[in-house]
């Protein structure tokens, strides 16, 4: 009976260390710890046999090579912030992270398009964007800390979901290694390719079970207008709830519209040290984001967001327009993650997916 | 030897007309003669050996089932409106066309979603979307013939993909039959789920060959405010191209920015009998559709797309603001593939697709 998948030995870890050099390499107790483990939580960590920091594809390459040839099995990993243990090495075997990848390649203004390794940090790709005068509008809630391959790795949403799409509707191109070291370059700098299977967009959400992205082509937008965040509460649920679907039907340029309940919004404000108005009271809080060419469509946009929101129930609605009553704001919903993880370490925290209906 | 694919016997086409009735099954020349081509033209005609018009889903799996027992082809077939060929039966077998299944199963305001069957006519759902309030973005130059469900098999562009995107972009769940008659169900009603491969998206584009879609969700969008249509022409073609990267990056909200180059406009002008304004000396033209929420907004980013054209070496800026001065100008662009075929039935056209840059 042939064994499932092979062990690292000696000579697989050597030939590991000839192929990257012994800085690329990492075999020890102390060094590969946090490789085994994720957002997840701790309690389901598997600590690797090896783990390798390739520094290009050539690298990538030269790892699937070896990992094919003795059957090793390979686990993508890159910021760990993943709360779905999409980065823990469940088979032991390799862990491959994308962090010494991490080089910004181009930003093509023509083509309004950026070129990035796999381990761009997120908001540092959002940065150089903005310099530059465009958004990259892939970004989720974990943009401070999450990389771009892991974005495209989970296809994750984010709050700006709404208006532009979870990471898949950002990803143009992409390279990806296969398993066995061959290269397929999918997709590239147009936004209206039709033809053959789409597997650019298979590739986006598998979490490297299909092969190792390398190089990633992501769609820049124009730079968005003012906005303006509304903060509502609701007594109950379902008011919330049947507001959101008429807010989404109103027209209004909406970046955001997020839903908070009464339990995350109460654990995070003693967390963040911000206290929600009407917390205590209300169920369901909408946050809303809404954005405006000039300061007179965002006033009347707001208005027009703010009267439905009263007529399906709202307790008040609170309007921060400038930046630092916005964070404050946004910081429970960013938050409410952390919060949790600080309270109890062993929580099992994931994304809940339902129909308006 | 076994064969690759096995003949239509008379076995067969009893075992169709038993499953499906003689209405549903057409095996005359004469009957199966339109089936044999789409717009690519006649000279790649392929006759099928049976052409059958399931009704719903268990048709379409009875039909799946008779295939694969019998290895016969399938090939998907609906308006034949397309020009690459998908719709032609090459290695001849059965044609499955979804015409009779042409029912608007479901217009849902909450979710803000349509449920339909693959062989409604694009524009029949744009009507119902908007007798609701919606706007069915996903709808191709091909709007009056072509079906929702060749959209999803082509992943059909179309003017408005460049503020929507293509057809891919619309649909949010899918009911497939199998090779063997299996059913899938993938997506739904939901916009943000991220679990597992993006087998929906895989089965949009892929042309009738990993299945035959039997019911497709649709995303709805609000309707869009009001607008107006700019034809500009430029003496050269880069500086055409030039503007459009330009215009895509000013912020401003677009429906559409089309390209057409002078031989197109000059053949097709004939046939409509409208004539481009300058279309003697301009070698390209940029057709631009900008909206906005209200007459103010319009008239001023009208200006800001205008003023561009103007730095970027326009001709002249015209701007239809009423509907028949529009249909007028779009009359060109849409009927551009009709006026080829005319010229010359043998023409083989299709999509060029080529990066900004």
């Amino acid at each position: 009976m042939t064994r499932e998948y092979g062990a690292v030995t000696r000579e697989i870890l050597d030939e590991l260390l000839s192929a990257l050099g012994k800085n690329r390499v990492l075999s020890d107790h102390d060094g590969m710890e946090p490789y085994s483990w994720d957002e997840t939580g701790k309690n389901f960590a598997v600590l690797p046999e090896v783990v390798v920091k390739p520094g290009n594809t050539e690298d990538v390459r030269a790892v699937m090579r070896i990992a094919q040839k003795h059957r090793i099995p390979v686990t993508a990993s890159a910021a760990r912030s993943g709360v779905a243990g999409g980065a823990i090495p469940l088979r032991r075997g390799i862990v491959l992270t994308t962090e010494k990848m991490n080089r910004i390649l181009e930003v093509d203004p023509v083509n309004r398009t950026a070129t990035v390794e796999p381990g761009v940090i997120t908001n540092d790709l959002c940065k150089v964007a903005a310099e530059k005068g465009y958004l990259y509008a892939g970004s989720p809630m974990s943009t401070f800390t999450s990389t771009v391959g892991g974005n495209v790795a989970t296809n994750a949403g984010g709050a700006k979901g709404i208006r532009y799409g979870s990471t898949r509707a950002h990803v143009l191109g992409l390279e990806v290694v296969l398993p066995g070291g061959d290269v397929l370059s999918l997709g590239g700098k147009i936004r209206k390719g039709t033809w053959g299977y789409d597997l650019k967009d298979l590739v986006v959400g598998s979490e490297g079970t299909l092969g190792i992205v390398t190089k990633i082509v992501v769609n820049l937008e124009p730079m968005p207008g003012r906005t303006a965040d509304l903060l509502v509460p609701f007594r109950t649920i379902g008011e919330a709830v049947a507001a959101t679907s008429k807010i989404l039907a109103l027209g209004v340029s909406l970046l955001s519209c997020e839903y908070l309940d009464q339990p995350s919004v109460l654990l995070t404000s003693r967390y963040v040290k911000y206290v929600y108005p009407f917390q205590d009271e209300a169920e369901a809080f909408l946050l809303i984001q809404v954005e405006g060419k000039d300061e007179e469509t965002l006033e009347r946009d707001c208005d027009k967001v703010g009267n439905l929101c009263y007529d399906e129930g709202a307790i008040e609605v609170f309007v921060a327009d400038n930046r630092s009553d916005s964070a404050d704001i946004w910081s429970v919903r960013q938050n409410y993650a952390e919060a949790l993880r600080v309270k109890d370490p062993y929580f099992v925290s994931g994304d809940v997916l339902v129909p308006l209906s």
